[in-house]
């Protein structure tokens, strides 16, 4: 833990929480030096037909006729997260997925307050990684509005010398948050309608965030007039290590020794979000939309070793947090 | 301590001990890939006057003519490594330097049997970054070899977006070796004549170095007639961290969790040593030449930090190696 501890240190002493933000959008050689540094970049100016349009309802909708598409759905927000279920026992609850047209979607912005949608299926919804063996074999919900989403950024492609691995669609409102975790991925994350707002802790700062293994549950509803309920999954799913620190903008949440960084993402604006940073995701109260391209992290190198020594997954340092812990763990409850 | 250990095992899981080979030399983008990696990789054809001429003696002399240069002389070839004197302490010994002819310092090679003579200034002998600034304010020994030797590798100047630090040319035989370290540098190394022999250790695995602190002294001679004698600094001058592994190609001489590399660079051929590996240097009996071309370290990102972080300096580890040591201190003897 004291390793950890002294490497934020170092790391914020000599990095600062400065953001960058460019004008216009680099050059695949431009890119490759910032993803080398692998800090965060804000992005003026990449325009793509999605951006430019600013997709309206109308637009949306008439593009998606009665297609129907998998909508999270919570009673609180919170889809993939933390929360403490009726038995007292804090689960890792993923939601409960419903299919609807986009017109019902949009319409339950304004209408259903008791519960949040958020279209955030992430997992390639618009293009996956089996677009770019052949573009047929590929199936999206979303593929009438795939002429309006290019498959890949150009810049980042070139530099990463890849395709993506998933290109994703995200429809919500202020009622959806994303808990703060970090993805295996390099992220290039572009704001169509709305705001984003970021909060982010470098690798260096996972300590911070105290990860523990929660028990798996999932939002259920018996029937569509009953309430949404969670459902512990059966003792042999796998437990799933998340952080328990739930808003991490709350007074008290976060070690005096973090930094976090927000950052707030207007539509027609771009974030560089490198793999390993950790982020906790809101939007604004109107109707958000935001695109982004996933790009599998290097495995080469010592990047992939550092991002596990951080996280203290299967490294000497869990034991460390492990010994540093109050409290029992979740799975023993 | 442990964390060290698990670290370099990772590392090596997941990289192994492949050293990539290009069969022309990268474009910026391609070399700012592999500078990402942070792994040696070897590349031929990289053309540059001096490698086309190979540079003979007679053109040598013919273009240096009486200029003086400054050169390393050591009983035993080891300059700027740890030598244990006759007073029983261990020393960090810098070599005595002798200014000569370069007619002088080819003759050396084949008369002097009792020496070792090693063009190795690497002060920027050639081009330092003044030369960057201002071309007219970079004094040079070799200014008359300028026009053979680029003043920068254009790949590797567009993929950092910095000029060199330092431009070196290196001039020696195989009774001159260079010990064990490492450098803040990214380094293009080429080989003009003759063969250079690398033993090459990745940044995880510094703690199979064993550094350690040790007294500073320099080998000197009273006059050109008496023999070159050990001179130790005065307590003032400030001690030297360096490896304690004289020859890591010595049997035991690393523990069984290193895995070095050995790299045989033949003239012509060129080494990206990314920043932070350890090398250990020999070079083939005839004379053999060298120019090396050093970039400083990107210092933004978690680089600098992990390299600290490996090697101990300075960080909670250092305490967690000291205590591992057996046996005293080389300055409290
Ligand atoms: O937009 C969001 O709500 C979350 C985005 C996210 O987690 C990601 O792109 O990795
Ligand atoms: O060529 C040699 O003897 C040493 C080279 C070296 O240490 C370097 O280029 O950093």
């Amino acid at each position: 833990m004291e390793c950890l501890k002294w490497f934020s240190r170092e790391y914020h002493d000599l990095n600062g929480s400065h953001i960058q933000v460019l004008d216009r959008p680099p050059t695949p050689l431009e890119f490759s030096r910032i993803a080398h540094i692998s800090r965060p970049v804000v992005i003026h100016g990449l325009h793509i037909p999605a951006t430019k349009d600013r997709w309206s309802n109308e637009y949306l909708c008439d593009k998606m006729k009665d297609r129907p598409i998998s909508v999270s759905v919570t009673p609180n927000g919170l889809a993939d997260a933390v929360t403490t279920a009726p038995d007292g026992i804090s689960y890792f609850v993923e939601p409960h997925v419903e299919l609807m047209t986009m017109g019902d979607l949009l319409s339950k912005f304004d209408g259903d307050t008791t519960r949040a949608y958020y279209l955030q299926s992430q997992n390639g919804n618009v293009y996956s990684a089996a677009y770019f063996d052949n573009v047929d074999s590929d199936f999206s919900e979303f593929d009438v509005l795939r002429p309006d989403i290019p498959s890949e950024i150009h810049w980042c492609s070139k530099s990463f010398d890849k395709h993506p691995d998933a290109v994703n669609l995200w429809i919500g409102d202020s009622k959806s948050i994303t808990s703060i975790h970090c993805d295996p991925y390099e992220n290039i994350y572009t704001v169509v309608r709305g705001v984003k707002y970021f909060t982010l802790l470098p690798p260096s700062e996972g300590w911070c965030l105290q990860e523990r293994t929660y028990p798996h549950a999932q939002y259920i509803r018996a029937s569509p007039s009953t309430e949404l309920c969670i459902k512990p999954s059966p003792p042999s799913t796998p437990t799933i290590r998340w952080s328990s620190v739930g808003d991490p903008n709350l007074p008290g949440a976060l070690p005096d020794e973090a930094n976090p960084i927000n950052v707030v993402l207007q539509a027609g604006e771009t974030l560089y979000l490198p793999a390993g940073w950790w982020h906790h995701v809101r939007q604004s109260d109107e109707i958000t939309v935001a695109l982004n391209w996933w790009y599998d992290i290097e495995m080469r190198g010592m990047t992939w070793v550092l991002l596990t020594f951080l996280r203290g997954t299967d490294s000497p340092m869990i034991k460390g947090k492990e010994d540093d812990m109050e409290g029992s763990e979740v799975e023993e409850a």
